[in-house]
């Protein structure tokens, strides 16, 4: 099951750090702590931009929420672009049973005072995808894939510039969380999925195989609290509101943090094993719409077009997730 | 077969010619007919603006020939808008076999000198039936529906404001085009179908069962050639190369007239006749997709989106437009 | 539209009348009329025997109509067969709505007194054609396929040895009857009729097309009733209590005459006209399940599977039936 | 996870041991053991009867090596019957690349001697439920569900009278063997298993996910070749043809016993721990046909209709398999 992800290998070479980085993104909790652990970690990731989209919640509070989440790590620079507010084709679905009405439900986070920037989020992609160096911009999409597949299908020059898409969605061994076959992320919009994963783009994608493995389990809670800083205190806040929903549904120890995977991935990958596989998309069936179709085992013979995450050391994450979040002040 | 279309009536009540259109268009010989019917009637419809999309040929081409169309009609004031290049999930299905390579083979049109306007089309759509008094503007899509789905998507405002979309597409006693089922424009992108007909915008639509009535006969053609002056002259020149395509295909005398269909009913509703039922759109399963599944006898109790024109007299067509083509000079 | 359907021209050369027929049914006053006429012509057609399928009514009811429609005929002696009684993977559904609560409503008709053969229909069938000579079986399904296609799947040997198989079901230009798309006899068992039209055998299928062409209008009813006979009254009271579903629905003078179509095109095939082409049945998408998609112009390139009649002459039908009539005593 | 499977408690409840079960199996060197562990554990289940079904390999094979395996057991006296030749609907896919050509490669088998029995599987299945005590007869089918099947759609009564189905099929973890999403035995007839999962009867089900933690690793398969007599030599010539397959495919120690645990499960339950939800099967999508979509954590809300084994102690179950090889002379 542990294989060098060989198209992975050959889009990284060659690439310096700190990766050059656009985050798109629905938050929700996760979310906020994927883009907190990208901002406190200028060395590995250069974030060249925020951009909404709807999602975990709807598209003014998802773009609020980014703001909000830049400015608690004392970053209003960062610049935020708001995109699509619904899916390519199907109606939103948002899920305030698991991050609440605004999305961040939790920690009180003041209203943001940094501007929303006025350009949307899809031409912001395409604009600085083909001004930076080819080869040289990852992708990070965190939420439903609406932004992404716009800008590859209004500008579909970017996929032979983009070096990579690290994305959080799918599921395949532990089943869906909207349902019994689908992850949230590609179920909202699983036409979007369907472009994305068919752009020739070298994917990287963390399931929910792999991100319920990254369980916020009291000891790591504990030592995010610990931290003593104000972004560590308002982390734990958001998480202790967030855990709760999986905790109830599974019976767990904390709940899974999906959406630092992408972050963690870039900053160190060896926390992450996965394969290198072909991944389809449902969009026909009503049973399994917005299944990753996974073939782990290579029965088809279809091309493999993206690296599947399968297995994490989370206790090597929640290490990585602490350092950083020591460098608030 | 023959009713009053309810909502349709409702939608026309209070408004007065001549009525504010768009034409959404991938010119195409029969667009291109039907473009130079609404520039040679201003007592009956304002063109606010051409948009363009990809269809019967790439963008670049029918754009192009959008503007090829208006200076034909000594119309270069007329504001073209290039819109979206490719359907918005499935990949770009052109028709070079009926249309030939340019989209619009036949009668040597120089290159056009008039620009095309900066603003994306989807933008366009927007801002216009934004800006113009709700109920005024009627979108007249004569392809594939993808800029009018995408801008229904982008601002789900308008589907309020717009007056109606009144579109050349789909068929159900005649069979497809494209496939047994499926007629071009709704097959090349049956999502933005699936869309629009969703959309609550009330709609006209002039599947093959009305088009494949409007044919260009002998007859017809004759008194098309004998009007004499050059803009008839051109639309003899495609039409001839045009109807090959169908001849050859049905063994008819003619080539179906489809888009003008759209024009001409705006002109004079009574050439028509339809019916007002359910429509909705194949999106998932390989065999139909694209098909547009007209619920005639209200077999399934689904709510009635949209008035299908079924029969045409053809005669009066082509009265109407050999009297309007005698208007360019 | 007119064409030779060389499939069917080939399967028919060298076999001499009168044709051997089994009748798959589920009467249903309109089967009943086919079973009429069908034993009324015995210099045509050969009746081995008579399979009952649960379709229009259920089981019960449609085997005990088939035993009560020989006896109204004066022929106790034709062998009845009981068959499936729910389709192959969906469940059951009837139409009391068009044929009564015992699928023969109408005249008072007694209990029948002939016996049930204690043979499955599919036995039956399967035991027949391996038994007569090869190319000289001739299946007439006029109900659900579930009895022929699981015979098909029992003994795929009798593929090859049926002459053909001459069918009621489906429709394109005129919509279907169960749903917008579908005909009863293939919508209640799309999986059977998929079956049915992949074997391989030679098809002649009359679809609503052509059966909705073949209406009971008052002046063919007034000419059953004036046979006088007693099988000729009971045909009118059947016909009588049978047309008020479709005058309702449709508005028309009469309803069609589905079944006998199959029956007297055996008989007269001069008085249908139809073309060879490929159909293939849609068993996957909710909107369109139970859809004959028939390729009319060939637009797929998949090979031509079914000869589908478009066109039939009402009156040369009506003539036949009434001379047959006439022949009760 | 562990839950107890309350429907089929409640099942399970009064029937005393030995239990009677009908084997419905298209062997397959696993099938084979399946049918041995049965044979010597008398105490346990009563075989009433074992029906072969085309499914690893064509009828005329898996109806043979059922009769083969009998005799290997000393056993010429169990009742082998000959089922369905074929799937429901769609064509006929066996797997020699993983059961040789004759699907029981591996040792040398002399051919049978004793006889097939003159019945179809179909009509024993339904004569013996239909002729023992209501809620004695246990289903144990180790193949394509068409006999199974085909016996509910031609007698319904049955559904009530079983007292359960206990089968090897379906996946949700561990993906596929046939496609990414699909187990062998439901893609080769999805339909046939649509029906048993909504025919009612109370369903325990063995998918990949737990038969893939039984497998013939070297020191299980030296304890079974350790027994010494005739048939455990069989079985392990067999099971050393059968592994090579699944080694070579997921790189194990072993191959995976699937059908083994049905009948493991019916002597000692406490080897295996499942969970009891709603099941569903996929039947209309090409890209996910033939898979069990498993909603583990009720995300739907539709009825709970199979106890689906997640967790296999293999030690034990080899302890079991070992244990009653030795009874073999």
């Amino acid at each position: 099951m542990i294989t060098t992800p060989t198209t992975l290998a050959a889009a990284t070479q060659g690439a310096a750090k700190p990766y050059k980085i656009i985050i798109d993104t629905d938050p929700g909790q996760d979310d906020a702590v994927a883009i907190l652990l990208a901002l406190a970690s200028p060395e590995d990731v250069e974030v060249l931009g925020i951009t909404a989209v709807a999602g975990n919640a709807p598209l003014p509070w998802t773009e609020k929420n980014a703001r909000r989440v830049c400015e608690l790590a004392g970053r209003p620079d960062v610049k935020v672009y708001a995109g699509c507010d619904r899916p390519m084709v199907r109606l939103l679905h948002t899920a305030p049973e698991v991050h609440g009405d605004t999305g961040l439900d939790g920690p009180v986070l003041p209203e943001p005072t940094m501007p929303l920037q006025a350009q949307h989020a899809v031409d912001f992609i395409i604009e600085t995808v083909m001004r930076e160096e080819p080869g040289t911009v990852t992708l990070c999409p965190l939420g439903p894939l609406t932004n992404v597949a716009r800008a590859l299908v209004k500008e579909p020059a970017i996929s032979a510039r983009l070096r990579q898409i690290v994305l959080m969605g799918g599921a395949q061994m532990e089943g869906g969380n909207s349902t019994p076959c689908a992850e949230f992320n590609i179920y909202v919009d699983p036409h979007a999925a369907d472009i994305v994963f068919k752009s020739g783009v070298p994917i990287v994608m963390f399931p929910l195989d792999v991100t319920h493995q990254v369980l916020t389990a009291r000891r790591h809670m504990d030592r995010i609290q610990a931290v003593g800083n104000r972004v560590a205190q308002a982390t734990y806040e958001m998480l202790d509101f967030y855990q709760r929903y999986d905790e109830h549904k599974y019976g767990t120890d904390g709940g899974p943090l999906h959406d630092p995977c992408v972050i963690a991935w870039l900053i160190r990958p060896g926390i992450f094993e996965g394969k290198t596989v072909n991944v389809e998309i449902e969009t026909g069936s009503p049973l399994t719409t917005g299944q990753t179709v996974i073939d782990r085992w290579n029965t088809t013979g279809r091309p493999r077009n993206a690296t599947v995450m399968l297995k994490a050391d989370s206790d090597a994450f929640f290490d990585l997730l602490v350092e950083r979040l020591k460098r608030f002040g």
